[in-house]
């Protein structure tokens, strides 16, 4: 009955393995999960409780409750020196939420969408739920997994109406600096596409900020799952070209009614200065973390061409040591204790020749998984 | 760019006209909007309190935190004497979330979707997002707006593949018994269709409970927003034949990545002993309030034929005073401040000839609603 199904993410199955392992007292070291491993900051665990204490939770607004729609346009102001009108904020249930949401504005069937590979792999299922098709643009580590104008000009035709983009990106690490962006945004307006630009990493840079995509013809996607530390609370929005606001809106309402209010009024507390504090300091924890990891994956014998300046993911070529990466992090998890991602769930290009490691974990932790995972490749050699 | 729209509902145009006048300092009885005016019961605010102090929020598994979709399960035991697996509850962010998710995953482009009309106006808009197209069954309150297996017999052909109906419905309150709807299951099982029944208000009835329809080739929808209390949180909830659960759970991975985490530790205090006192105390509420609505609309010459047995509405024949239902609401909002529904909202089968009143305000104001109301329509004769 069900006509349209999706394969599961092949690191469900080694979540779900690693746990059990634990639960019979193995002890694993979590490098699968794109969760950070910091609680809610307080000031905005405390806003959540203040705001539903009374039990006056009522629906929002389809679009976002006013001083939160707000208070992200004041962000951009300040973060990013960025003017942007809170007509322009729709808030989301997560990123996933502003995908589902704008991909079913933009894409009708037959319509397609450029994708890079490797990616996040919601992309290309949203799409094709409804009903357009993905098409991959292969990205290299040698080439700084960079999309350029010219491999746009190379797939974009009539049926094209836009292009999905992460930076930094998800599973490689990677920045596009904002010369490259500005010659990408110009041609996919010129063909008169959109570019739907996924900035879920933002704030999670090691090099610096990132100056936002937002510009003609941009949509800019965020969260406040993963700088924010706000995972469980679902909560996301979007930034848009002013005429698609209302329309955005009115397909919120339908596909999702609201955003949950509870989140909405937590989030608020998420740009004080004392929050703000608290994930600054998490996120030089997350640079500590990398500056440690990538030398030690190095140092065993995984190729990183391109060192990764955001998200908390390393992307490594592993066929050195395996021609298939998800048989390798099968074993790597029963041998060595150790949980990673498979390059397939990122789609195609070289996937079986690439995993990905999440630093999601303490430096003690990682620590430990370095070496674990350097006895485990010497027994391989 | 955007290739899909949807019309906003009427309902949100009155709202914020309602709003308008209020700032404006002037007196508004709500009758417009489907939403208890109850708070979110206290034990459920204590309960999301608990769970989030320390900040622990992460991410829950895609079809639903485990104690949840048990504790659903036993619901299911308790209250309609079912026996129903977790494996087959399915955690969503809300109905909408439900809908869409349940539609994506069983829709295809060219599908055709049975819907009523009048009914709840997002089944048709998101069946239409998703490539297919819902075909309206007229239902009239002389026949108690009741759907049979001739209805759908006429309508059913190669490309319908499911049947949506709601009961107690919205905006009509009508209940569809549960031998009526044995012989509509039975015949879209016959077709290899698939009926999903939106029980969305269930708990809020007002002739005894009411039985689920779960049985073969039935998928249920429900929600913690209308019987529980909780709009705002947004959480609902599907239960599935076992075949569908790992495809939705998928779905629900891509589209969502999961339902709200806050949300889901609330709701396990939804069961409770305590808080199900306060529920029923709510429902006798609303009860009473049905009670003195309808009399009071018939005594002002409004045409209800059948009454509504459930959920929060009464859907009343407004011909008498006006040609256009549309254009009366405004009227009644601008020169009486009583603002509710016209029938556009919910279809186009005599949907100008039709309101809806949500009796979701206190006794005291909807008895001032009804004053305003007859002092409104005694200028119109």
């Amino acid at each position: 009955m069900v006509r349209k199904s999706i394969n599961p993410f092949q690191v469900m199955e080694i979540l779900a393995r690693a746990r059990e392992l634990e639960a019979a007292g193995r002890s694993i070291i979590h490098m699968e999960i794109g969760e950070p491993d910091f609680p809610t900051p307080a000031p905005v665990v405390e806003a959540a409780t203040r705001a539903v204490a009374a039990g006056h939770v009522p629906y929002a607004q389809a679009a976002g409750i006013p001083q939160l729609r707000e208070a992200i346009a004041d962000y951009y102001a300040e973060r990013y020196r960025v003017d942007v009108s809170p007509r322009r904020v729709i808030v989301t249930p997560g990123a996933s939420g502003a995908l589902t949401v704008v991909i079913a504005a933009l894409v009708t069937s037959g319509d397609e969408v450029l994708v890079t590979d490797p990616g996040y792999p919601c992309y290309r299922h949203i799409v094709e739920l409804m009903g357009g098709n993905a098409v991959a643009i292969a990205l290299d580590a040698k080439a700084r997994y960079a999309v350029s104008a010219d491999m746009l000009r190379q797939r974009w035709n009539q049926k094209t109406r836009a292009l999905i983009i992460a930076s930094p990106s998800n599973p490689t690490g990677a920045i596009t600096d904002t010369v490259a962006f500005d010659s990408i945004a110009r041609f996919v307006h010129s063909r008169g596409g959109v570019v739907i630009a996924d900035e879920i990493y933002h704030g999670l840079t090691y090099r610096g900020d990132v100056q936002t995509a937002l510009g003609d013809g941009v949509v800019v996607i965020n969260s406040f799952s993963k700088y924010f530390g706000m995972t469980g609370w679902r909560l996301g929005w979007l930034v848009v070209p002013e005429q698609y606001a209302q329309p955005l809106e009115s397909l919120m309402q339908n596909l999702f009614l609201a955003s949950s209010t509870v989140a909405q009024r937590a989030a608020l507390a998420a740009f004080l200065p004392e929050t703000r504090a608290i994930l600054e300091e998490r996120r030089a924890e997350f640079r500590r973390r990398r500056d440690m990891i990538v030398p030690a994956l190095r140092e065993i014998g995984f190729d990183i061409p391109h060192e990764p300046d955001g998200a908390f993911y390393v992307y490594a070529e592993s066929s050195q040591f395996a021609r298939d990466s998800a048989s390798f992090c099968k074993e790597l998890l029963e041998r060595a204790g150790v949980a990673i991602t498979p390059g397939g769930d990122f789609g195609r290009h070289k996937a079986r020749e690439h995993v990905r490691f999440a630093y999601t974990a303490s430096l003690d932790k990682l620590t430990e998984g370095m070496e674990r995972l350097q006895r485990f490749v010497a027994t391989r050699r």
